[in-house]
């Protein structure tokens, strides 16, 4: 499966990093330590300040992914789109422990990231690196992961000069997680009346 | 402004709640105490666990809803829709405390819960009833509440039988906020191919 979006990847300056998140899409956590490198899905993720950006993501205690980015310290969320949306589920029902290239196995292909070893999702639409910031009490009682992000990149067919584009492709929208491999599609953009102060 | 949604809000069973939010939607935060009543938009609320079902919300220090929430130990989370996209939006540019009754200033009906003393937003389409986990330095340190779900409602139109449905009304579609007023309404619903484990 190829995507050539190098292309159009651009950086996203920093305080902009929260807009990739802000509107709930379902993303890819991966992570590398020792030679392995993982993937999985998250539905369970946002972002948690501005500037310095920061998010937090929800990383069960049964995954492979947890694993590396404990030994790593860092991961990458990319966000996937419609395209993707086979490979996003498989993200999120394969087990990196059972599968040696579990990558592979959900037709996944990476490319390297600008601050961390982790690698980035191809065929995304949007990249946040991290850093963990090590919090041992939200990670072991709400398995939650709290990260500062060092470096963002989108997608210049969809998100470009700070703002989601409100023509883009419908193959390249986000994905946001119903249930059971359900997703809704980011669909139209509605531009809310500014209030009455 | 009148929905009259009350003869299509259902209860929605406790493991099942995660799912009003699992994809990602702006919510309103409601909460109550010493008779001051307020309501605040937030877009970074995600569910935290299952069964029980928890969330967590970043909420603001300078925000008065916050001051009530601390006070009083409860909020409520609406997930507003489509038809309510200019009083979301109203309710995260406004000030509770320069507002004596921001709820009418942002067009804002609300109704009683059933395990709480927070007010629920009328013309939403889901609904959590939630008691705070106190955590000192989630609060502190990132603005974020850990909460208990005590109690869901879904309006039948949009979300039965543990599944959003795919051919709901435009109007009652989830709102995701960008930035700025805009927002992405909740769009087509695809299903992913079941992997091959």
């Amino acid at each position: 499966m190829s995507f050539a979006t190098s292309e159009h990847r651009r950086d996203v300056p920093l305080p902009q990093a929260y807009r990739l998140l802000n509107h709930g899409p379902t993303v890819l956590v991966s992570a590398t330590h020792g030679g392995r490198a993982n993937v999985m899905a998250a539905a369970w993720a946002m972002p948690l300040d501005f500037d310095p950006p920061k998010l937090t993501v929800v990383i069960d205690k049964n995954t492979f992914t947890r694993r590396l980015i404990e030994a790593s310290g860092e991961f990458a969320l990319s966000v996937p789109c419609r395209a993707l949306v086979d490979a996003t589920y498989a993200a999120g029902s394969l087990s990196g422990a059972e599968h040696e290239d579990k990558l592979a196995a959900c037709g996944i292909s990476t490319f390297a990231g600008q601050h961390i070893a982790a690698p980035l999702i191809e065929g995304c639409v949007a990249w946040l690196e991290c850093r963990v910031i090590v919090e041992p009490h939200h990670q072991h009682a709400y398995d939650l992961f709290v990260a500062e992000v060092l470096a963002a990149q989108a997608d210049e067919r969809v998100f470009a000069g700070g703002r989601w584009l409100t023509d883009s492709p419908q193959v390249l929208r986000t994905l946001h997680h119903q249930s059971g491999g359900a997703f809704f599609v980011a669909g139209e953009t509605v531009q809310a009346r500014k209030p009455r102060g």
